[in-house]
């Protein structure tokens, strides 16, 4: 697996834009699209919540029913949530239009959309947006740059990645963005993200591929305990990379799954570390854990931490709630066999040992505390399953930006 | 049932007592001393948190195992979590000295702590700081007042509460005193709460009465959502009060039960309007769920979400976010179904019905939001159950407390 540059054009046959449509923001792109020169084989995983936007709604049917998808238009400023019938039928116009200017069926254009929840889409701006999108498209890295720039809301940077891989002398690529800073702790995918692929594989795989992948990794973010909406998480793959179509769980199948936990993992952290006002990306670690899922809960609940995420931007060396997270995730555990470690890149400093906090030097934890990336670990001693989670800190502007996010 | 001014004092035959000990904070008390005149029977629900403090061990075992219990020994600044058995030699030690000033049984002691985790306690501070305590103790008001401050750490206000009642034509008294302004997401009881009666009540239905009172006061409330290693919530009964022995789940038990509600309560909401940092006192209720534990989990995720909370601080109606957080409560609802609403003490605003977001008045929301007291109400229109939780806004004074409350 090579690393390369780029995000949802890396793979054959792909093309984005990304343009201004004048939805809720001014003076930026707030709409792009992802397509597909040839039909795709389309997997998605959405949010848990109850309350679906209705582009969640849209683009589950398309996913579970339509032969195929070629496209995904997307939108920031406006999440089309709590909008009923208006807002479904704007995704159905959404869609229209998008057919239309790229001459393929309508039930193969997927929609996505995030903002602000209740408000009704403006859907003019919508269709006039898609046709400048039609015409703005490009297989280019350009044209893929423009695209994550576009569907940005608070997050500060946007966020890509791409792999290439082989599978019978031929070279597969797979690429992706996503975006995401607040109302982030996801429960089955994350805010939005897309990612595109010209492996040949069957629709069964890819589904279960990415099913499997988010567990341990847009499952495993948090920015604020805030479960969104509108999560969404799709994966086109056209096959024209022209492989052996992967159709068991052989060899080839774990090289696309090595690929794409490559990408998601890469978009996920990047994600964690530009939660609202973060200025630091938080990983809680935990290993020796009797089970994969008591790792998860555990990572998760320090991940979590209000406290915690609160003593990280104070560079303060505050541990004892870390443990205390550990302590009320709902997981029995021994406080008195666990180990615990503050740790950034190059140092693993113990802070509490057989029950109690050790005197531990304040002037490294702050050293520590104060680099980009700081890492909590435990060691339950009670098994061999681990898992990490990941966030980041909580700071003056999470609340500032949420305080008044939608003037 | 009326109200009545006062705290731990008010029932009969109790005393208290707040002194400076120099524990970890100068110039202020930080040690309380709550003691009856009689021995008492004590309930106690504590926290569900696999990290328990020392106190905590020690408690639960005199109000499990003790014949009777006769004084409560509580400091502020070190919580005496994650201090092995060093700390839990502390609660002994703390417990043999007040047994002593007292000339009571050590396993009569309860002891309580607050304030920072991993520290040891300096034990000397500790043991003369009993000694001034039960020199200082009186049955008055003020004594009550003194205690009540003692027991603070980042609360601005000291809470207490009391009502009397009748049985058996005897007057009956019951009071307590709580703190707690961060680290409160309780789940079992809450940080500290101690009250005091007279009533003549067995053990038995003094402890049902408490455990079965939590989940609708304390477990309904929440700062941040981290639950403590320390949450402790004790009742004495001494039994001064000469009233018939409340031995039955009958009248008497149930004035008794409603007594003990009206200062829990009191107590918790108190609590949850001097969470860290907070402008505002938050309620979600919600109405017409299939279950009462449908509704509490309901009304507990809408006043948990950060993101809400951030909302309610800057006055922005950006009431989606309420909706998103009863959407992954995890209890299943129809979200066309469901009615919202934004309230204060004299308005009601619907905001959103029939799966939209309504087209509300802006500058009414903004009237509503900028109240001491907002509450969110959602009618699920399932069934009969309903239920409350309160909290607070998430404010820029939250972090600025929690990013360095150590030093």
């Amino acid at each position: 697996m090579e690393i390369i540059k780029g995000g949802v054009t890396a793979a054959a046959g792909f093309e984005a834009a990304g343009v201004e449509a004048g939805i809720k923001y001014q003076n930026r792109k707030d709409m792009a699209l992802v397509y597909s020169q040839t039909p795709c084989k389309a997997a998605g995983v959405f949010t848990s919540n109850m309350v679906k936007a209705a582009p969640v709604i849209w683009d589950k049917e398309i996913v579970e029913h339509s032969a195929y998808a070629q496209a995904v238009v997307v939108n920031a400023g406006i999440a089309n949530a709590c909008t009923g019938s208006e807002g479904y039928a704007c995704c159905k116009k959404t869609a229209q239009a998008a057919a239309e200017c790229l001459n393929i069926p309508e039930d193969a254009v997927l929609v996505a959309s995030t903002g602000v929840i209740g408000m009704q889409m403006p859907i003019d701006k919508i269709t006039a947006g898609v046709k400048k999108l039609a015409d703005a498209k490009k297989d280019t890295m350009e044209a893929a740059q423009m695209a994550a720039e576009a569907i940005m809301t608070t997050d500060t940077v946007d966020k890509q990645a791409a792999v290439t891989f082989e599978i019978g002398g031929r070279t597969v690529t797979l690429g992706g963005m996503c975006k995401g800073s607040g109302m982030i702790h996801p429960n089955m995918s994350t805010m939005l993200c897309f990612i595109t692929s010209d492996i040949a594989i069957s629709r069964e795989l890819l589904q279960e591929a990415l099913r499997e992948d988010v567990k341990d990794t847009f499952n495993m973010i948090s920015v604020d305990g805030d479960t969104s909406t509108n999560d969404t998480l799709i994966v086109l793959a056209n096959g024209l990379a022209g492989n052996p179509e992967v159709v068991s769980r052989n060899e080839d199948y774990e090289k696309f799954r090595q690929a794409l936990h490559y990408v998601t993992m890469t978009l996920a952290k990047k994600m964690a570390g530009d939660g609202e006002g973060a200025t630091a990306l938080f990983e809680a670690k935990v290993i020796h854990a009797r089970t994969k899922e008591d790792a998860r809960i555990l990572s998760r609940s320090v991940v979590s931490s209000s406290l915690t995420k609160a003593a990280i931007f104070g560079h303060d060396a505050n541990l004892g709630r870390a443990f205390c997270a550990l302590g009320y995730a709902g997981v029995a555990f021994d406080p008195d066999q666990v180990d615990l470690y503050l740790e950034n890149e190059d140092t693993s400093l113990p802070v509490y040992r057989g029950g109690v906090m050790l005197s531990y030097s304040e002037e490294e934890a702050t050293r520590i505390l104060s680099s980009p990336e700081v890492r909590i670990l435990a060691d339950m001693k009670m098994g061999d399953a681990e898992a990490a989670a990941w966030g980041c800190d909580l700071t003056y502007d999470y609340v500032k930006i949420n305080a008044d996010y939608r003037s």
